[in-house]
């Protein structure tokens, strides 16, 4: 009768930013602004969105599931958002009944007043500590990690809510860039080990922190320097900033993932363009896995720097041999499974006159669970193309991250399922390589990664995860993934 | 350029009931039955509905602003709502930001499993208790009194639920019914004094609560009995009932006004048909204070049984000199001062053709503001009324109450600011009575009141509470009314 | 699973008005008097509504399905609709997906200018005039008879508007009340019978027209006259009143319905009251077929005034034994047979308290289908009531109407089936009594039914119809109501 | 308070093509197939979209305001519009009250039975067919030039609904490309110059037609052909496809903006691929206009395919300087001046680290009003960027669009108001310049331009209307611009 269906959704097969976090104070028009940043993060989280604000007397917050523009696009939405401070926060989410109450920023009203909090990352003691909370009485009202913090602040022994949040911090393992809202001010804290990225900037005499500088690009801010691993920064209204460092020096190891995929090309990570660093991997993957072929294709939007760094090593010219649409967006059925190739043409769709007859280098950031890879390489053979080369700008991608970023669990990653051979074959290529993890080591750091105390957090790669797994380690016999008992209740 | 708006709101001259609950266990289609029964109680809270399930193993909840009707009247509704126990809610509640997080049942996820809480009433020293929890670190998801329940049965240091639940409940004073779903079952709560109604009914094998009687005709169940004040029942899945007393004997106090106006005519309260108390009001009226007129005219709809029971004592021909619309509902702009009067006509309209050059005696209710009776008796005259009694089925309300009605604050009450005379100037009657305090005693329980010991709580006609008002001691240097900090956050 | 779904529609067990118009010419603020007037007449229509305005240079327009308060309530909604001259609809249409299309008022661009047009009635041939126009090119955009006048007067050899619309007018047969607006002015129309009613009153300098005079009461306008039958009234922008009779003169037959169950009981209708008129039948009622019994019990809302005459009459006491709830409303859903009880209750409730071991005479406007007076009586068997006699306000109804009511088609009418005796089995009651035409007659209009000539439209209850039916004759061998083929086209 | 809006629009800087259709007959899911052939054509029109189904015995449609997905993403939509025939339209339209009536494809019930049409282009004598119509008793229900069609069809003097619509089509001047859907099948028509693009393509059995190809590469259909200019096509339900050429034989003038700009590059128009064009344009620019610069930088994303071309032509390097945001989409509020900087940052971002201390040419795909080309010139020298010299792979726009694409009045087009130099200037470029149309023609077809018979039209560029533009010269007094006297009607 109806045998496909027009518009199911992408299958899952890319690995997904959990978060991007703002903040602003000392600004007239803080939630405005932090509308723009958020706007300009929107690529970390496409599900929800929500802004908390504070105008010296009351706080006030609005989140809504779908786009910062769907929900911060009108003057009634900012004017419901006074104050000189606000916190933001683009989430993407599972989906699911229990929708809106986890949307960030969270708030509560703690016996000091209220206390705001946007979290990006992913706390890997999470049900530990929150069963122990429970256990005391404490009711969550959220299934997200980040609740936890609240009711670690509010049962805290300290005394002043710095104190307090230091102290939750200290209870906490993983991984986090946090912006917290108080009535002193805002605190801005980046993990021990730096995995989650935080940035600083200035805009006119106001202070302002988001997950990527490309935000205080589009707001016309100034970027000052990344929040430290382990940094605390306090903001108050006068402008008056202070560090803490309360955790000791320990050496950072920053996503590597952020240059590799989920940062915008034109922000800076770790003090390095993530254009200039995708084009570098894609020069390191042209010295180490070169291919006679006619042509360097991209797969859109994600691996063209890549591409273009291939090409220009290679002497292969770069070309469009995809074509991708600029109104895929997010899509509301589940696909059936003979509409799979419809849902790719969808979204991509190959630049046939240009790629028939030819040999391609086709160039993708990554693979996760491979089909994806398999239907582009099919969509270029139906296109014509003689021969197909599939070069991926990261290391095989064969372990699950626990710090914030979504990935399938374990089992579902092609790269942990098999070598590169039968990769090659699951996904019909002529030749199939990676780049080294040397090679993204040079390409992002300069150096070869230091196998003692590397430089990168690249457990995803590697299994060599930078911080202890309780909620895993406690339950081995169950699935390897963080999750709360999720009881439907809206 | 507009100098009327059509759809301006009512001017609040009318007291609120706050709330209605409904439960049902045992019932294979418990969600549907709820709905059902919390339809037949639209009439105690229109602004929000909400039912909370549970099939054995998981929670589910649906809230929504507005009637039952609008939140759950599809299938797709009910369906989220599975299993054999429910629990309902209706609200009225004052409008605002804060909105759906204070809809009822409020659910949270305890050590010892889920516990959802339905309540009609209000605890009179909520603000003291929930001072004290959050100084303990309790972290606050509304701004309802209902929810310190819940923060006092995490928080009980007793093992069971049932046992922790009765400790949280010798910690409150005031009024309350409640429903409260566990996975062990229901349990239903009257308050020591039994201020607020609950009902229990049978419906085939399945045990129902509800707040009156008229819920039961219309899913087509039995009544069985009232709730006991300070019973608390407490009901299985194998259908076991146990019957708890846990707060001593005292003499019941229930409240006097579900007789006068909350309660459904249809409805038995305290053991005495609504309809034939309110008739026997209407008597006792014209037997107090009887009038030389044509017509007996009740203000539609909440006057109509005390003015036929006052046409039948006193002989004067019961006349719809009045004519209601059923179109008013809700509606959604303030209105200009200019268009009070096309409201009030909007809602109530002279039969002009029958009072034209009459006596009527006007029948209504309750005297809360006065602005409504004199806007009936002005819409009396301009319809060629030759003289306007007004006659009120109720003692004059004095006095504010805190035990779950939305009452104006004390001085904007008539009775509490001027004495009979100087009100029937003010409402522009030619005459005006009141029914006395030993006429509604006698109409609505057979006995004069017991001065030492009433037999009702009649604290808005005579300022005698029954319980102490811990909240409203400890501020009263600020305005008397329970209030929470409303944080404007959604 | 879910034997009953909650909030199931009612069986259509009523007649309904289809339409209400109401028009204003020279108010500042048109829209806004026409929106209050409207929702004067929602129960003439309570489905769509619609109004059109215009500020002497342009033409305005908001239509929408629901009531008048769900599409006129804000300021936003009338600020869009300026101007000195307004024309309002409600609407009592059949569901489906045709909808928003035949809303009225319905507007077109002639080569004269704009054309706006509200209709109550039905014309009787207007299938057959809508072929003859679309066989000449004619383009139609709705499906309702309405749209042929506007295609009439735009293909009219005649170069004025009121040339043109008298044209039209000389071509349609049928019921109407049509409310014009051209750049020249308003235009008020009644059929050469006066079948449907229109009233004119005057606002301050504005003059107004509605389908009932309770709608100026509302806005504050006096009742100036009824347009007469035949009569075309046209008002311009100068507040000059022009009165046509292009039809010459015959006897008037106003349908005799408006009394029994159409008008509201504050309205005045030809002349008479008519809450006074139904009290009449009532009373006559008693006079025909009294009975002896204990109660006198309306069926609510509008078997009131009746029941209050026949009360009044025999001295049997007028009684609340049925509680209608406030909160029915619309529904959503299609009841299965077996919740059809439950429907019932939701709507009304037996004050079963009142009636148990009573005999009770229960008065009803109408009965159509016969299926709610069955439940009725089973409500008030199961509730107790020892003897119910059932007490019918209007004749039998066997007839369709074809002049703007909608009836179900004849087959369902209970008296077009079977006589009194099989119908009293049918509802199952003590005993049955209508009153009898002459009885009616009387009542409403102080003379018994003019044989030759009769003083009303009844073709309902006696299947004399005033016009000729070219629609039905032409197609006897189809299905005996007017429809159009209604393509789904949104 | 709130000095600049977050979400400001674009400032109109840039052509629209105003429509995409699409049509599919003898498919068992037509619409299914028709919303997934809108969906590749989604770049040709944003604002609304519309399909319209006939499953043998009813015409069926649905039309909404927003994107395809918005509209038909989900079963329910689709299931609405059963059969094996559909059309389907994208439209760019100018926003407005009139809104969802003017969305196509319209629709209306002929003598003849139903007649569906989706248009893309527009006919330059639009507004006097009109006036000659309402004259004669046509009513008109939407603004939309594509009504006329309908009535001239309705309104012929021949039997046949093929010849009704060639009679139509003979009286109209201007450009389209049509779909018609009758009960007899589908008629695919392109105008006698075959200005607007219509192709045509085999999905298993049934025939399918769209705007481009990239519409059947996403379906998974094959191009069979274009529709020849003047052609019309016929298809029935038993697959007979009939070709019919009424008009004569005139050289073809397609437009030649299609390949600078409006078709996706992965469309076949005219017979060459859109993206080799658009290279070949680049490269002609590079021999036309060399720089002496570090690197080639297209605007994205239109700018890209020109800026491959200059780049390998010159051996300037390709890199991607300007970062696109994918989140821009539709935005609501109109931007303050001072905020427009930010709306360009939000779409258009520097990639600062690549450009700083760079000599850069950036390529654009033409130059409309200029603003937007000043601001990207800005950005880029605020980004630090040595030397910026702007290329346009298209000549001066400087006549408006008569044929349904919608550019600004004449008067705001950069090019007519200033030669080469003085643009420069107001770009702020070091320098400036454009393809010539020599060099543009031979890019897209092999030969330069035939000044005589041209073989596109290319009327923006040179001002040389291949037809003639009667309501235009009917109006030279007014605005130059086709509009009709839009009446607030919704």
């Amino acid at each position: 009768m109806m045998p496909i269906h027009p518009f199911e959704d992408s299958n899952g097969d890319t690995l997904h930013e959990e978060c991007g976090v703002f903040g602003a104070i000392g600004a007239p028009d803080a939630s405005t602004v932090t509308a723009l940043g958020l706007h300009a993060l929107q690529h970390r989280g496409q599900e929800a969105a929500g802004i908390c604000s504070f105008d010296g007397a009351e706080f006030y917050s609005r989140r809504g599931l779908g786009h910062v523009a769907e929900n911060f696009s009108t003057q009634e939405a900012l004017a419901e958002l006074p104050g000189t401070m606000a916190a933001g926060h683009v989430r993407y989410s599972t989906t699911g009944g229990s929708g809106l109450r986890n949307v960030q920023p969270l708030y509560a009203e703690l016996a000091a007043g209220g206390f705001a909090v946007a979290h990006n990352g992913n706390f890997s003691n999470a049900q530990t500590l929150r069963d122990e909370l429970v256990a005391k009485g404490a009711i969550f009202h959220s299934t997200s990690d980040t609740e936890v913090i609240i009711h670690l602040v509010a049962t805290s022994r300290y005394p002043t809510t710095i104190d307090r949040l230091i102290d939750a911090l200290r209870l906490v393992e993983g991984a986090y860039a946090l912006i917290v809202l108080t009535p002193e001010g805002l605190i801005a804290c980046r993990d021990p080990l730096g995995i989650r990225p935080l940035q600083m900037g200035k805009l006119g005499d106001s202070t302002v922190f988001a997950s990527e500088t490309v935000a205080f690009d589009v707001i016309g801010a100034e970027f000052v320097r990344q929040v430290q691993p382990g940094e605390i920064v306090r903001v108050d209204f006068d402008g008056n900033i202070d560090s803490l460092h309360p955790f000791g020096n320990r050496k950072a190891r920053p996503c590597i993932f952020e240059h590799v995929y989920f940062s915008r090309p034109d922000s800076i990570f770790d003090g390095r363009s993530v254009y200039a660093a995708r084009k570098a991997i894609g020069e390191q993957l042209a010295i180490e896995s070169p291919v006679d072929a006619d042509l360097v294709v991209p797969v859109p939007d994600s691996g063209v720097p890549a591409a273009i760094g291939y090409a220009q090593q290679s002497g292969v010219p770069f070309e469009l041999g995809i074509i991708r649409s600029h109104y895929v967006g997010r899509t509301f059925i589940q696909p059936s499974d003979s509409a799979r190739h419809s849902g790719v043409k969808r979204k991509h769709n190959a630049n046939r006159h240009l790629v028939e007859g030819k040999r391609i280098v086709l160039i993708d950031d990554s693979i996760v669970r491979g089909t994806t890879s398999l239907k582009i390489v099919e969509m270029m053979r139906e296109a014509g193309a003689k021969e197909v080369h599939f070069r991926v700008a990261s290391p095989p991608t064969a372990h699950s991250c626990f710090y914030g970023v979504d990935t399938p669990e374990r089992s579902k990653l092609l790269a942990a399922r098999m070598e590169i051979e039968p990769m090659r074959e699951f996904i019909k290529a002529d030749s199939l390589a990676f780049v080294s993890i040397d090679g993204l080591y040079r390409a992002v750091g300069g150096a070869t990664r230091d196998g003692k105390c590397p430089q990168f957090c690249d457990a995803c790669f590697t299994g060599d995860y930078p911080t202890s797994l309780t909620d895993l380690e406690k339950r081995t016999s169950q699935e390897a993934q963080l999750s709360f008992p999720v009881h439907k209740v809206a």
